[in-house]
């Protein structure tokens, strides 16, 4: 535990929260302050003490205020390694004085970006000076004190006092590397909007980033630490109820969402299990959309998660009540629905209105290495369909046909799913065998809604290898088929769509999905 | 495409290759070269004129280095925007001159971090002036060309030449946007190594890196353009032949590797198809584990990806070459039974003998959000297993279970994995329901091998809801099972178990992955 004694200080913040509950302890401890601009205004306003940098480094501040700190009277009394005779030497020959705390500010760049301003705007709120103080002093941490965020006022604060106007060695470490983490995030906003405006998708060097939004109870699973962040620092939904999300609800959660927003606003229901869809459905009535989304497996919707692009209504709280559904998101709420469903034990209900889908990009990581690739956001183009067989689907037909292909986007490859009218009636998914996603999706269908497999359609996110899947699906009752096409079997597999004179489409579109 | 005339560069380099290039352009468009230590000894060894920075600033270089171009009259004359008044008044009259070329590498701090220097050795590493430098220039990219890549030179010269000593916007934004980049990269390096090495495991502020290994044709669909990252600048498996990977293969190569790492040395068979292993045997003869491996799913073994933690002999070639595998993963390969492989049709053969398994952190992407936690890498603790049945299993029924209960871990859950005595016999992967699961993996055994389900172990990644699951496999044949427990139904799950005299693991640890 190094003790580092302040006697110097140099502040640099825009933002001035909590500056005054540290101003006092720095002056019982006779910390010398240097500062500059806003900052400086600030602590003479609250009658501190305080040496402006151009005074202290005798050279005038300049270019607007571009130019301030970059000095090697600064730099020299942040950087220099205290027991070096050498560096002692050198300062002691040019009149410089140590620094040993610096407290800056990393500008939240994010707000800036979001606030979309131009160009050149932006540009003007990088900040290189306030940066280089902040990575001059985390860099010489053995004898400097570094603090990047206002919140450890308090910490720096009983550090002094424990330690008589000295920090230890741990506090310097710690807030050392928290601050090249703010550098990196500053840096990495920086550089993906510049590589974003540029359109420059899949850089040399890329860096993700991240705002923890949030500790969670474990991972996957419970011998798994796990947290949750925000590349937008936002959460873009509001949980209005029930206990904290585990890792495997945010999953399930971002599976039922993408789905649901990729659906007919206030038809859409979604029920999610284990990161799968189990049950959708896009139909005008509400409730007529729970039930027919329900009724493609119940079984597996037990527990899961729910959600619907509607508002929830009396009479649908009343029905969800009397099922269990771990959470029920929704794009708002009545104040009675919300009455009723609060009385259910351990639900958890969600406003997601306000949820966007995506960003451009997804990422998935393979230990050491990382994938990166545009998001699957293709609008199926009608256009390309190709009617591959005799008998042509009918309108009602494509509509189902499209909703089915829409939904098999988000199943986990291989997907099946067979939807009647507005509905699933059979999802097959995950499965290394198309025939077995097949045999999956008619099997569910069979078992809970056997009545109606009969004139239903099907879609496939990726050609049949064989013609064993088409049989399948039609001796079951499947009356029209979509899928990309592009088998070198597709001769085949069109021969057995026309044996059980059923319709099918090449969509031309894959939808693999891992 | 405004042109910015260089008069003046400031060139610091650790790296000096294609210096020799760059130099006699500058020269010839009487370029006024600003430089220090190695790099200015560098230059004048090549004839070059060249100041040095102390000699430009009227400021000894001091502190060993660590104070060299921190100084206003370098950072003013490079961040000053030239068509702005003020500026240029405060310029003539502090007799500072304009910086137009700023030319720094970022030390390659990953090496550093890899050779395994001490924490000192590392921090003396951390650069501020040199990344203050190329921070200050790419901001000022209206008016300064900075360039951070030895690569770019080439680039720089055409655009010099091309523009008779002056640069275009776009060059000078391209170059900005990158010098972001690599200064995001590089702090993120410092910061994740630092954080990493004070145990934080979830920061306030996260930034995950890559370096691009190669662009891909396209994603995990061919409207999706996808390009492959590595966090440490290493692709930890060998291509030997075949043509290029793509996006899914990534996927698949991984989900085969991670599973097969975790089997004995010189026994694990593992094939993959679509992210999710379709056959696992852990044999001592390579032939016996080759064989057992696929017929457990040979259907869905076509096509996929197969991995072996050992060198492959000439009679495994042999008998590999009469199947169809897209690629085979090895320990190596005999110069035999790479010829033999070779002359298959679009095989892809990799020596992944060097693979390293995880990194200790795995990240999940939802969209905006991300999911950070602690890999799965918990060891199966023999001393937690609960034998709740009044059958117990046997010593060789154990090992089953274990090896059982260790596939399932990479699994996609809901996950059942059937073995009979060292390889799998039937996989059920993925599934909203887990009796499904089990529905499964029973009938791929009873489709491929049914002698084999007879007295066979089945392992559950999670606890069984009800009774549903075990009734299901027991009635085919299972003898013994492996399942965390916890369920509120666990008594009569047990019940289910005894009726049918069967043993039962009670494992205490749960392998969800989805």
């Amino acid at each position: 535990m190094k003790l580092s004694r302040i006697k110097r200080a140099i502040i640099s913040v825009s933002n001035k929260d909590n500056l005054n509950l540290l101003l006092p302890i720095l002056k019982k401890f006779n910390v010398e302050i240097i500062s500059s601009g806003g900052t400086y205004k600030s602590i003479k306003e609250m009658n501190f003490a305080c040496v402006e940098v151009s005074k202290y480094t005798n050279f005038p501040e300049i270019l607007n205020g571009r130019v301030k700190t970059l000095h090697p009277k600064i730099h020299a009394g942040i950087l220099n390694i205290r027991k070096n005779k050498n560096h002692k030497n050198n300062l002691k020959r040019l009149k410089i004085s140590n620094i040993d705390l610096v407290i800056v500010n990393f500008y939240p760049f994010e707000n800036i970006i979001k606030e979309k301003h131009n160009f050149q705007n932006l540009i003007e709120n990088i900040d290189i000076g306030g940066s280089t103080l902040a990575r001059a002093a985390a860099k010489n941490f053995n004898d400097v004190t570094v603090i990047s965020d206002p919140k450890d006022y308090k910490q720096l604060i009983n550090e002094i006092n424990l330690n008589k106007g000295a920090t230890s060695l741990n506090f310097r470490k710690a807030m050392s590397a928290k601050t090249f983490r703010y550098s990196a995030y500053y840096d990495s906003l920086i550089s993906n909007w510049m590589s974003n405006n540029l359109k420059i998708d899949f850089p040399e060097r890329k860096t993700i980033y991240g705002k923890l939004i949030t500790d969670l109870r474990y991972g996957e699973n419970p011998h798994q630490k796990g947290s949750l962040y925000s590349i937008d620092d936002n959460l873009n939904f509001k949980q209005l109820h029930g206990k904290k999300l585990s890792y495997n609800n945010y999953n399930d959660i971002y599976s039922a969402l993408s789905l649901l927003k990729s659906l007919k606003k206030n038809q859409g229901t979604v029920i999610v299990k284990h990161a799968n869809p189990c049950g959708v459905s896009e139909e005008k009535n509400q409730l007529k959309s729970f039930r027919e989304s329900l009724e493609c497996d119940p079984t597996s919707a037990f527990g899961g998660v729910i959600a619907f692009n509607s508002v929830i209504s009396k009479k649908l709280a009343l029905d969800l009540s009397k099922k269990f559904f771990e959470i029920i998101l929704a794009d708002g709420f009545t104040n009675e629905s919300i009455k009723i469903l609060k009385k259910k034990k351990n639900v958890r209900l969600i406003d997601s209105k306000k949820f966007i889908a995506s960003p451009e990009k997804s990422y998935t990581f393979l230990g050491n290495l990382f994938l990166s690739q545009e998001i699957d956001s293709i609008k199926l183009d009608e256009k390309k369909f190709v009617f591959v067989t005799k008998k042509k689907p009918t309108k009602k037909q494509i509509k189902s046909l499209i909703l089915a292909f829409k939904i098999c986007k988000f199943v986990k490859s291989n997907a099946i799913v067979l939807v009647n009218n507005s509905s699933t009636i059979g999802i097959g998914a995950g499965q290394p065998s198309r025939l077995d996603s097949c045999k999956i999706a008619t099997e569910k269908a069979l078992n809970f809604i056997p009545e109606k497999i009969i004139g239903s359609v099907a879609a496939s996110d990726a050609f049949f290898p064989f013609s064993d899947g088409i049989e399948e699906l039609t001796r079951n009752g499947v009356k029209a088929i979509i899928q990309p096409g592009g088998s070198i079997n597709d001769k085949e597999i069109i021969k057995a769509a026309n044996k059980k004179n059923v319709a099918m489409i090449f969509s031309n579109t894959r939808h693999f999905r891992h």
